[in-house]
């Protein structure tokens, strides 16, 4: 194999298929991504078998063929080198020169055959949205994910898509995090149904190499569910520039999430949002320097809000004014929680929904575009 | 105590003392930093022992009095309040509380008067500098100081002082780094003589809290030895803006550094600095990948330079074009070594003298304002 790309896009393209490179694994051909210039592109894979992320480069492809490099070697000579031609050249036995004006490293490669295809998912009834409000309505909603693998379907996202109409879910056992979007009716014509898991590593790395702007697009790409067998493993695919990330979608179903949203409150208060999360930073202080945790107390009266936290050794206080409707409330949270979800949300006020000091409590704007819902802590 | 001042002022004292607060420490009133507001200035000050700073701030009293605060709370706090005027007020029992705004903390505080004072280092023939070129001189030689005890004079730095020059120089065992420079004369009438070791890590904190320009001054104090006692501890103190720095001297002599500076040379090369260190960091690739420790080789001839590392699996070349007088050679380098040198160089092109393949090879400028001296690895 030979091949001759500019730097630029060769670390590009790097960067995107890394993030499937996983960071520990046995089986040493995944530490690698596959360069494979067989056919008439240059494509770049890397896979950790629930993740695999395929991009394709421009170049000149002098000598075909196709090999495997060292993803963390591979990518700090790509980056190590002057912004000029690169070429890549393998002989039969995988002894791989990679030359950059007068610079020249050679290594050994591997065969690139040991590497499993892109998984195959069909490319009927995609869903279309722009790359911009799909980043952020990811980066909106990743935070309240589990890490915990007892709760299996916790790791992941819900994905619901219906007329139109797509909401993501997710929640780790304290708080809820949803999201809905009206997807452009003119790029998806279609009326589809879908109702899936997607997990949240997966796309914590698409939402990160998901760069593109409002006008750029992502083609969504979702294997039906097998009719004959039970266990077989369904795929997700975003489609985008030049790169295809594929994951496989968390089997079994999600929570019942409608039950948990309640539409009722006794208490509604509007608030700065930056004035709250300044705050909330200030009292988070008494948590992170005597690590204990006590409760991040909440006391709403008429156009008040006063906030304290009481540690064996130090205390802190704050009152914000607020718009009030409906009964006074003293409620308690852990302030993490208030500030994961009050710090991606864009509105300038935001407007909390209380029921009592018991039951959750919502953050959510007049057209649900955005629902946080947490729980409150036990005092 | 009651005392006010603007947030930013506060803020800039707290992260300058900061710097002297030990990382971990058995004697707990050393994690604190003292506000001093018994006479007429706000004084912080903060000290590990070994290194005290000392801090005035603009404000206002309106209560003398004094109080020691847990520094990584007391600094945190006040970088998480806003751009405003703070109060800080403790009452007898050292509880405090510290007020911005509608934000008010409360913690308990101790006496200051376990502090000890900044030790006295006596004000005659102070040796005046600009804040730029003494940090410049700090952090161009500092890397080459050596962190294993064992070598206590390694860890620290040689201030030389004599008829308006002073000498900076650092050994670690591999290497020798030296910076001249001339003192303003009219700001240092008088001649003085000073030969004596300062502590690395005290160094290394000041050259991060000298931030003024050409024009800003330091003024440094070095106290006379003892002539009765042997074991007298001896100091350095640094003032510059509202700012004093006292560091101990380290006991005993320091290598004689001049025996090991040679004039003599066999090649000598003249190359592009950027250049050759873009080389060196594709080179230094094969070392962090790999983890092996393969010399950097160098090959001098006639007007190239070939620059090599071959491992187990790869390998690296480039060719760099340079002038040379005198002989050819091959030499080999850690390339750590030429890097932390070149990196702190600012001439565009650097001149290197070579004696053989076993002889330490210098970098240095035709006035010698700096001379890096680095040892070859044997083959």
């Amino acid at each position: 194999m030979k091949i001759v790309c500019s730097q630029s896009d060769l670390l590009k393209a790097v960067n995107i298929v890394s993030k499937a490179v996983p960071a520990r694994t046995t089986v040493t051909i995944l530490e690698c991504i596959k360069i494979d210039a067989r056919e008439n592109d240059i494509v770049l894979t890397a896979s950790d078998t629930q993740l695999s992320i395929e991009t394709r480069i421009e170049g000149t492809i002098e000598e075909r063929g196709m090999v495997a490099l060292n993803a963390k070697f591979f990518s700090e000579i790509v980056r190590s080198l002057t912004s000029n031609d690169v070429t890549i050249e393998c002989d039969s036995s995988y002894k791989t020169k990679i030359i950059c004006g007068k610079a020249k490293f050679e290594t050994m490669g591997r065969s690139g055959e040991d590497f499993t295809a892109l998984p195959l998912v069909s490319e009927e009834h995609p869903i279309v949205i722009s790359q911009m409000l799909l980043r952020d309505i990811i980066q909106q909603t990743i935070f309240s994910i589990s890490d915990s693998n007892d709760q299996k379907p916790m790791t992941g996202e819900q994905f619901k898509i219906e007329d139109n109409h797509l909401r993501i879910e997710s929640l780790d056992g304290h708080r809820i995090s949803i999201r809905n979007v009206l997807l452009n009716e003119d790029l998806n014509p279609e009326p589809v149904k879908y109702d899936v898991v997607v997990s949240g590593k997966s796309l914590n790395e698409v939402s990160k190499i998901l760069t593109g702007g409002a006008d750029d697009q992502v083609r969504i790409y979702i294997s039906k569910p097998a009719e004959d067998t039970m266990n077989e493993t369904r795929f997700i695919r975003f489609d985008f520039d030049k790169t295809k990330v594929v994951s496989t979608l968390l089997p079994g179903g999600y929570y019942n999430i409608d039950q948990m949203v309640s539409s009722e409150y006794q208490t509604k208060v509007r608030i700065n949002r930056r004035e709250l999360l300044d705050c909330i930073n200030r009292a988070n202080l008494l948590y992170t320097v005597e690590g204990k945790k006590e409760p991040f107390v909440i006391n709403v009266t008429d156009g008040l809000m006063e906030l304290n936290i009481r540690t064996m050794n130090s205390s802190f206080d704050e009152k914000i004014e607020i718009e009030k409707e409906g009964l006074d409330i003293n409620i308690a949270f852990n302030p993490k929680f208030l500030n994961d979800a009050l710090r991606v949300i864009d509105d300038e006020e935001v407007t909390f929904y209380f029921i009592n000091s018991k039951a959750p409590c919502s953050i959510k704007d007049d057209e649900e575009t955005y629902i946080y819902i947490i729980l409150p802590v036990n005092r």
